[in-house]
């Protein structure tokens, strides 16, 4: 008879858990056999002591176990996801779903919502009216098969011993551990029945990994990971020493997603989008003209179509959104430069938690959002400034938070008198 | 304001812990603020990143003002006790509480019950009828007033967080922890208000710590942590690769005790209790006439007398204890060498097993003890034995037990063509 006590000694002494092992802990925890103050002992245990590749890969099979496993035997072309580890301005998945699916790719994505410091997708999509990210896996599938794409959240189908995990984990300070993320993130997507999944790992101030290293660490562990589980996979390390493109919080990155569909996206953002699409295409059938492809389908606003589609799919209402009167905030502010420079640095984890300040993310599990939330950058780092000269346009609808947000992104950005070194956006 | 997310994160890095955050820690926990999940992270974490000497000592000192600190202003003389890490058939404090009274000093023991395969000196105590281990604190210090020595339970007086914390340590797989062991042992002892402290730090197969060097460290450590609360302190590092005595279980080690007392007490037991007897007398006064002491107080009877004046002030029944007629088993059976040779060997961890298997200890926390239960070694390690000679007499009042502890017993000793190194009693 296995107990959690001895597996949990095993672990202290470093040596490696079976599957059926990684089986009795995951199924024991989720049902109550196993009481939380176990299993947060293994946890931090793993946190420190860590797991072999073969353990981790084991352990996100039992995590896709607990669930439903997706399959998608009736789609013709072949069906592709991707994942970014989360950042500040990154709304990649609104416009990479649509450009692949107009590309002819089927992209099932089950998105999560802010995390932290970090925005979250879903509740991006819900700022435009009427936008449904609850639909059920059967309502899902028939999106994916007629139009390519869809976008929804979590549902408690598909990995629902993560969901747990995973809550127990952010309140006994063991998210941060790579084997327990590796299989969080890669249960998730496997389960979603992809044949290939894109990696956006970020990197920099206002990304979980922190430096180049741990990120090229975590790529090549999700990779592996995705390849065991029969995946093609495709990595990509990206900056995160400052947000990506101009527009950060809710309805504001919708809008800037617009812009990117039509032609209009700030050109990191895009460059980044580019990639991630190629890379994606890639997958499926190599050739030097993915690019091209990618670039086409916006010019002749195919992927802009397809935006509109999947938005009509989940219940919004596109005319709203394309309004130009949709969640205007009622107070703004510009914060201005206060000497002639260079903006030399952004501290991107302070800039996140702005936009928790402003009202765009959640404190409490909870707080309503508000829609309105957000900044737009006029100046990237490495961009000239001139004294007085407005940096960051800063908006919401409440004006005490407005002041606590124009706190927070005043002290999270530098001005130097000599240009720095420009940040490299894809490593 | 500190946050216990942020001291498990402190903990996973390796920075130590402020005093004040120990504090924050363990008052939080015991306030039910701290749930057991996040308490268990932290364990977890300290299990494997250890505590340095500071920490420990503070550790120990927040628990120690979670509940009341004992102090001893009218008593006319020294006042000390004894702590063993933990043995089988370690019945010394029995013999010794009554030793040191009877020469002087006073000894207020706080003793605790069977923990795993260890026996416990309250359950031994209890087989007396009447002996009353759960007194008041008042009571308590009204008898060592009088005679010197009483031998009573935990009360939720003292140190209460140490209960709450060790009853989570159980069933975290954190027990096994220096630090922890540390401060959860040193702070019931310095609660009692003792002067002086002496510590068997038991070593071997059938210890919690089996090798020399972890015996050493942990002897170490206590030693430290008692001098830095002001208590003097000498410490022992004793066998434990085969029981102490030649009884073992619970009845039959009062007699053992007894005997000892009288003067008829098997060589390694005596000793083991007349060299922690020397060095309690000699944190006091340090001459070298101590043992001499020590043998008068046996051969004239008065630590017997001590003993006797103990029991009755704890309600037991002297009369009946000298009977004859107690805790008589009612089934028995020696176990016989299968060839001639030489005792080579006792796993005396599986020896302490067989004491529960037999009745005499707890599978869980409310089985009823089984007072008759126990072994009586006729060979200890090293002894010829010829074939068909009983090497174990092994008795309860169950017959189906008695057949699972002999099992258990026949496992655990080994018998060999040559003789074996003698095994070292004290380091």
């Amino acid at each position: 008879m296995i107990t959690i006590d001895e597996l949990i000694q095993n672990k202290q002494n470093k040596l490696p858990h079976t599957s059926s092992e990684l089986e009795f802990i995951v199924n024991g925890f989720v049902a109550g056999e196993i009481p939380d103050y176990q299993m947060s002992s293994w946890l931090a245990t793993v946190f420190l002591n860590d797991m072999s590749f073969k353990e981790i890969s084991d352990y996100t099979s039992v995590m896709i176990s607990s669930g439903k496993k997706m399959d998608w035997p009736d789609l013709p072309g072949f069906v592709v996801d991707k994942h970014s580890t989360g950042g500040v301005g990154d709304k990649v998945s609104l416009i990479l779903g649509p450009i692949l699916a107009s590309c002819g790719l089927f992209v099932p994505m089950i998105s999560g919502r802010a995390l932290g410091h970090t925005g979250g997708t879903l509740d991006k999509l819900e700022t435009i009216p009427g936008y449904k990210t609850d639909l059920s896996l059967d309502k899902f599938r028939e999106i994916i098969k007629n139009i390519g794409v869809s976008l929804i959240g979590q549902t408690d189908d598909i990995c629902p011993a993560d969901r747990k995990i995973y809550a127990l984990r952010d309140v006994t300070s063991t998210v941060a551990s790579l084997p327990l993320i590796c299989g969080s993130i890669m249960s998730k997507k496997i389960a979603e029945g992809i044949q290939g999944l894109v990696l956006d790992v970020k990197t920099g101030n206002g990304a979980f990994m922190k430096t180049y290293d741990n990120a090229k660490k975590l790529a090549d562990l999700l990779t592996r990971i995705g390849q065991d589980h029969g995946l093609k996979v495709s990595s990509l390390i990206t900056d995160m020493n400052q947000p990506l493109g101009n527009a950060c919080g809710l309805w504001c990155e919708v809008k800037e997603s617009i812009d990117a569909l039509q032609g209009n996206g700030p050109d990191d953002l895009m460059e980044v989008v580019y990639h991630l699409c190629e890379k994606a295409l890639s997958l499926f059938e190599p050739t030097n003209n993915n690019r091209q492809k990618v670039e086409e389908v916006i010019a002749n606003g195919s992927a802009m179509e397809k935006f509109l589609e999947l938005v009509c799919a989940h219940g919004g209402d596109v005319t709203q959104m394309l309004s130009g009167n949709l969640n205007k905030p009622k107070s703004k502010e510009s914060i201005v430069a206060q000497k002639d420079g260079y903006i030399s640095e952004m501290d991107t984890y302070k800039l996140g938690l702005s936009i928790i300040a402003l009202g765009g993310g959640r404190q409490k599990q909870d707080d309503i959002l508000d829609n309105s939330a957000g900044f737009i950058l006029n100046k990237k780092v490495g961009e000239s400034v001139a004294i007085g000269e407005p940096i960051v346009d800063v908006f919401c609808s409440d004006s005490n938070k407005l002041d606590q947000g124009l706190i927070t992104i005043k002290r999270a950005i530098k001005i130097s008198d000599t240009k720095p070194k420009q940040l490299q956006l894809i490593y």
